[in-house]
């Protein structure tokens, strides 16, 4: 296969009409947590196919109970012993509410100069995570133009369920495990270390997703009339929240640490060195004061302690002025990070026994279940791991550091399981890219620099 | 002025149209707590100012910062000394939210056969309280047909706010207590007994309304980059909340059992005369425990013990699905129900207390104000009450009561202060009526007799 400064070349050269690509692919709002968006979701995963195929990949949609995945396939190159990589990534993203808060239309993306030489790109899926995506089918693009071909085969997995907890995945990668199995996963859905600090994660906290709904009377009550006598399901919820953290900040729920690992401390010294203290991480979102448990640095909460977080509670009347009702009904969509050896099951069994605890008699209580999966720890020194890590340092002109995430990539973890396939995950997202909140962006640079950084990637995986 | 039995007779005659009157001011949808329905609650209003007017009072309709008030007058019989009443009520309904759960269409009333001779009027509004305060204006209007005038002299006042808080009443009273003040006060916003046994309130508890927003980062947060880290308003408020009530479901906010007094033995062994067990009462909407202080019964808690209530939570993602944040913001409304004498101001004062102490240091805590007004218990034996029993025993064929009530009527205290008036509670609504809730309705019987009853009281209050 050819050189690797062509392609370079190709993409700095391309660099507006990749721009207009991914903007088309933003435009489509694919929402994969809202059925209203059902037709978005299907179209976009047309619309990757049709990119895939204009560059030579055999690529279908490939219809699941929910939204459809698109699998891709490409030969490497003739006579050479190249590896076989598996490229993940998902074409869904988060809901937009809520909308007032947006500067700009979520589906109307558009280049932002920031001053100082610095552009975003704004919009829902900027950074999560089509904008990332993207960044590996330019990085092809570039090859087949500068090139004719790839210079690795290369198979494209995208989802569309990512941001709903991927209920079709697992039974397609079954499904399909023949044809899906390459030597090692490319899963681009993490980030940098910094601005200028390219990263590769290593270790991947594990999710378990839970709503929770309590139920008292069989309609809504005046609280006047009934206020002092009726069980309150908000009461009720607020209760059972409250009592799932401690003092300290440890979770309570029995057997809730059974599998967590303490970090060794050569490790811990080597965040430390990192220098990012707790009001420098928390104060970029205007906060100072570390929520988790006391006498832990802000990166060991974030990247090697569990959690419980809540994610939505609603109950009773939630409008403008008051009304003075005992609702028949409470909810609230409940979250635990998983760390180590945390089984998701486990812990989805000890939650709702410890809810169910704390529910009278003549209350009743329902779960929905929100996904789950485990964490993940992948290791240090494999060879794709290095060459990578090399070809990340060469772009960004700084050395690649090995972190861990405090988010879940369960997809990690499946094809560890499923296909037997370890994972490289590199990303170009930064902590304020506001994925899943209002005012979503991606770097220009990260856009730029990470096509040129998987050009450069799939060249050092090709030379083996 | 003339014999009772023709106005009796007029009302039985003229049920039909009486009901026809109310729908058309059901059909009214003069929602007071949501700004869109502005307009709907002046065109109640002129309404109410048109139908008093047919029937010979002078009325208006008088504009207020907020929702308009009618008032109306007329003159009693010449040459006898009957008394100057007031009689109060109100036109402005509860939002009617969630509408999936109605029955039928809020605002498009009907009477229903419930079979065994049973009828219902349906419709938000048609017990609390159009139907209610209708009674009265039928019973005038039977008086104007049979007799050509009113027993006594009777001034009307009907406020538009009352589901609001009634931000506009003190003003309008001070403003106009020359014009409003009468020997006593009616009011018509209460219930009877039971289906068969009507009742005259004497003890009603007070009301403080608060809306607390805790607040946190500058942004929803992905629940993965910063869980463990970040502040969650969602389980500060929790916390907040599932504070305010101890193990026995005593309320710990210091000072808060200020001015409450212990229920006088005989007054409570009178209510366990009624035999109202918490199963009974509770049951009939699916409940069974009572949520209240150990060891009290439940006409107790409801009658004569203050509370605190949550009548609305939210905060986060609380659509479909699961979308793993960490918001910005979460907020509660809470109530609290007060006895005796304890003081609307202190109790807020207390409450917020509470509250800060319990917000980190780098979150923050707003509140709104949503009404307040002290408990009031009113005399047992002044000489417009006993008539009043009377003439309502003779109706219902069965001795009217003497009982509390759970819910706040504020103008009750307030034409105590501002006017120096007492009043006479008498209300026929039913516990299953539903106010506040989908599916409100109003007995076809609490609204007939109820018009025989006005007559009737009117009747024996001109006879002084």
């Amino acid at each position: 296969m050819g050189a690797l400064q062509p392609v370079l070349d190709t993409l700095d050269r391309d660099l507006d009409k990749s721009l207009e690509r991914l903007f088309s692919l933003l435009r489509i709002p694919s929402i994969s947590t809202d059925p209203a968006y059902k037709a978005e979701c299907r179209r976009a995963a047309e619309w990757l196919v049709a990119d895939l195929k204009s560059i030579g990949f055999e690529a279908s949609v490939r219809d699941t109970p929910g939204h459809p995945m698109v699998v891709a396939h490409h030969d490497g190159p003739d006579g050479k012993n190249a590896p076989h990589v598996l490229f993940y990534g998902h074409y869904d993203v988060q809901p937009v509410d809520p909308l007032e808060l947006w500067e700009d239309d979520p589906f109307a993306p558009a280049v932002k100069d920031m001053g100082a030489g610095r552009r975003i790109i704004t919009g829902r899926g900027s950074a999560d995570d089509k904008g990332q995506l993207m960044t590996f089918v330019e990085a092809c693009r570039a090859y087949k133009a500068a090139h004719g071909g790839m210079p690795c085969r290369i198979s494209i997995l995208f989802e569309g369920e990512e941001e709903s907890g991927s209920p079709s995945l697992k039974p397609f990668l079954e499904a399909n495990a023949a044809e899906l199995k390459a030597d090692f996963a490319l899963v681009c859905d993490t980030g940098m270390w910094d601005r200028e600090t390219p990263a590769i994660s290593t270790g991947l906290r594990g999710l378990v997703g839970e709503e929770v709904f309590v139920r008292a009377a069989d309609r809504d009550l005046h609280s006047g009339h009934f206020g002092g006598a009726a069980a309150n399901p908000i009461r009720i919820l607020a209760k059972v929240l409250a009592d799932i953290h401690d003092e300290t900040g440890r979770i309570t729920i029995p057997g809730f640490y059974d599998g967590v690992e303490e970090t060794p401390t050569d490790i811990l010294k080597s965040w430390e060195g990192l220098g990012l203290t707790a009001e420098a991480f928390l104060g970029e979102v205007g906060l100072s004061v570390p929520s988790g448990e006391k006498g832990r640095s802000v990166l060991e909460l974030i990247w090697a302690r569990p959690t419980a977080e809540f994610n939505g509670i609603t109950g009773g009347y939630t409008g403008k002025g008051f009304k003075t009702v005992i609702a028949a009904e409470a909810s609230a969509k409940v979250s635990f990070r998983l760390v180590h050896q945390q089984d998701p099951a486990s812990i989805r069994a000890a939650f709702r026994d410890f809810v169910r605890a704390r529910i009278p008699a003549d209350c009743s209580v329902e779960f929905l279940e929100h996904g789950g999966s485990p964490a993940i720890q992948l290791s240090y020194d494999a060879p794709f791991l290095t060459r990578a890590k090399h070809a990340l340092s060469d772009e960004w002109n700084k050395p690649a550091l090995m972190i861990a995430m405090g988010g879940s990539i369960p997809i990690v973890g499946d094809f560890q399981r499923l296909l037997g396939m370890e994972s490289l995950l590199v990303g170009f997202g930064l902590d304020d890219d506001r994925i899943h909140s209002p005012n979503e962006k991606y770097e220009l640079s990260s856009f730029h620099k990470g096509q040129r950084s998987w050009a450069r990637i799939l060249d050092a995986l090709a030379k083996g």
